[in-house]
């Protein structure tokens, strides 16, 4: 099969100053790989006439689609439109269709329609428009001999969402791509290195057809099975059964797939089980309330928190055992143990956990450098702790610590029966 | 003056798949741009020799500058080295400071030199080594003609350490650029168009060598004043001068300077103050405290937080009356007010802050739609109140609304006497 290539073309002078960070590019980029399209070359120019003109010319001798976004915006620095009109050789229009869904659009809002506004609607006539459903800029479609040229707003989320509609169907329907499909596996509380090593055997196993990659992000590690093939009922089913094999070997890794995040998997576990779960966090200071509470309709299971950061308070308001501090100190697994027993029983939840540890820069002992936290789970049935030694980045031990929390509910959950 | 024109080269296969996100090429346009320096083009290919030795061939008829980035791996599928050679028509040699450096890089870390790593100190012959300090693969100079190529590595601490610590100095000795200096100027608790319209004198009357740039982002707007000059000294002088001038305007918007961020100033005033602080957040869910936690030291003036996300919790943990929960609801002003005092009575503190309000998606009711917040700063003299009315978007509010409790903070401070 014939390799499809395409290049990224990004139009604006904020980008080339370093105020605006690119993401579209990016974006589009892990969009075309999994449409089995192959990126050749992403470019940024600025809002100038020749440059953009130069740009298009040079993309064409490389690539069979050039995706361009920006420089579509109403105002006259923006260029996109008249440099497609030179380059297609074509005057600019008001299309009707266009001028209908943009006068449409602000009435939906309730507001008037400018001129400026109406002169989004003026496209080049070498064009096929493209609906901007969440925009007033409409995108534009090109066929030029065997290639595309394919013109989408900068706005990060109307492009994603003309992509996804329309722009990403199209371009299979013309190239003729092979099917593919993807499964993103997503797993926790193992490193790459170490994942890779339990599964090798089934990675050596894979059919050439069925591809996997390693996404690695602080605190888990994503896989990424890709399969090519004829049907996608087909390759659905393949992808499926090799992951019911892979379950022997990482299953107790794996917490999700597709979108899913630790914290709403943890947050249907519990919904389901009909559990209410109570925090008491120390160095994590807020940001595994954050986590949880980062979920919509947390509060149906997440009643509340206490950040003891205080020896006082730890004392004081959550009331862990001034003997217990004395003699083992904040951050040790007598303290964490009651931690997490204390605020299951005095916010009255099914579970209670906690953190302790050194967050740093400061505050480091011999025994206990930077890095050091304790983390334990309490239910009625059993208190399960943790220590973990990890970085020396105060950010990253924060994340790292609060990740391993939502872990440890997730393995330590009782079953469902 | 002649305009120094660069262009940025971004080489890895992981880039145009969409599996790691370019923030290099974004970070040194920045740098360049406060340099004086304008980028013309970025350009991001994949590991193909042919690619990457015409992106060389094209970017040095555009650009005085070619700033490279990765490929400066040991592995076999980084080719940026080799295409150097060619590109340069020299040969690889091992740079015998090079070499000693890599050496004692290992060394420190207690490990070994491979003579996969050893290779790294094996650089074309036409360049000058440029230090890496934080990594084993050095930078490399070329110049051709008047022109200069800067190949760096992709790893992004190392080459951010790089260009500032040599590149940029290097670049304006060799192009004597004109002398630029920068002051960010940050503002909270105003959007970029009413701040516009309160300094718009004051940026009309700004000279021609003086330039402004609004830098709005998420519950903040940063202003960047930029002076142009001969003399390093006159134009920081000149900068403060009309920052003085700005202050009668705006001064009680601006919370800081450069680098510093709202907790980070508001931890500051706390810690010369010698006053503490204690949290009761609801619907920030422990973003709040997040915030104030993310400051290395803060447990100097944190003592800790309650998060009552349950009505219950408010009620029985914290304290809040229930005539008070009945009559006016849990996103009320006398709760909110009973929140605030009661949190710093209970932990002991200085001053106490609250949140209450809807996140959503759920929860509204016709009255408090989506986005109402309440908030509160108490301390022994005074209880300031304020209800902020937000955006649909749940992430968004959480940020607004903790910002905003920051900036009440700041504002409500008992003034140093």
């Amino acid at each position: 099969m014939k390799k499809i290539y395409a290049e990224i073309l990004a139009i604006g002078d904020e980008l080339l100053y370093g105020q605006t960070l690119d993401t579209n590019s990016h974006w589009i980029s892990g969009e075309l790989d999994k449409a089995g399209i192959k990126v050749i070359r992403r470019t940024t120019v600025g809002d100038i006439e020749q440059e953009i003109l130069t740009a298009f010319a040079e993309a064409e001798t490389r690539a069979d689609i050039i995706l361009i976004t920006g420089g579509l915006g109403p105002t006259s620095d923006d260029l996109t439109k008249p440099c497609l009109c030179k380059y297609f050789n074509c005057g600019l229009e008001i299309n009707q269709e266009a001028l209908t869904e943009i006068t449409e659009f602000f009435k939906s809002r309730g507001r008037e329609l400018t001129e400026l506004n109406r002169q989004q609607a003026a496209l080049p006539t070498a064009c096929e428009k493209i609906t901007n459903t969440l925009g007033t800029a409409p995108g534009m479609w090109f066929n030029k001999r065997d290639k595309v040229f394919m013109s989408m707003p900068g706005v990060p989320h109307e492009m994603k969402k003309m992509m996804t509609d329309s722009v990403i169907p199209k371009l299979l329907e013309k190239f003729k791509t092979p099917i593919i499909q993807h499964q993103i596996i997503k797993t926790v509380g193992i490193g790459e290195s170490f994942l890779a090593d339990k599964i090798s055997s089934w990675e050596k196993a894979l059919p050439g057809h069925l591809k996997l990659a390693y996404l690695p992000s602080l605190g888990e590690v994503k896989l990424r099975l890709t399969g090519m093939g004829s049907s996608q009922e087909e390759i659905k089913h393949e992808i499926a059964e090799w992951i019911e094999k892979l379950k022997p070997l990482a299953g107790e890794y794996i917490y999700g797939y597709g979108e899913e995040s630790l914290e709403s998997v943890i947050g249907n576990l519990l919904r389901e089980q009909k559990l209410t779960i109570a925090v008491a966090e120390s160095c994590t200071g807020g940001y595994l309330s954050h986590l949880i509470t980062s979920v919509p309709g947390s509060s149906d299971y997440f009643l509340g928190s206490m950040i003891p950061y205080a020896y006082e308070i730890k004392m004081r308001q959550l009331g862990v055992k001034p003997e217990t501090l004395e003699k083992y100190g904040a951050v040790s697994e007598p303290t964490i143990i009651e931690m997490a027993n204390i605020v299951r029983a005095k916010f009255n939840t099914n579970i209670g956990v906690a953190t302790s540890g050194i967050a740093g820069p400061g505050g480091a002992t011999p025994e206990k450098p930077v890095g050091t936290v304790w983390i334990a789970y309490s239910d009625k049935h059993q208190t399960v702790t943790r220590k973990l030694q990890l970085s020396k980045d105060r950010m990253i031990n924060i994340r790292m610590a609060s990740m391993a929390v939502l872990n440890l509910i997730r393995l330590s959950l009782p079953s469902k029966s």
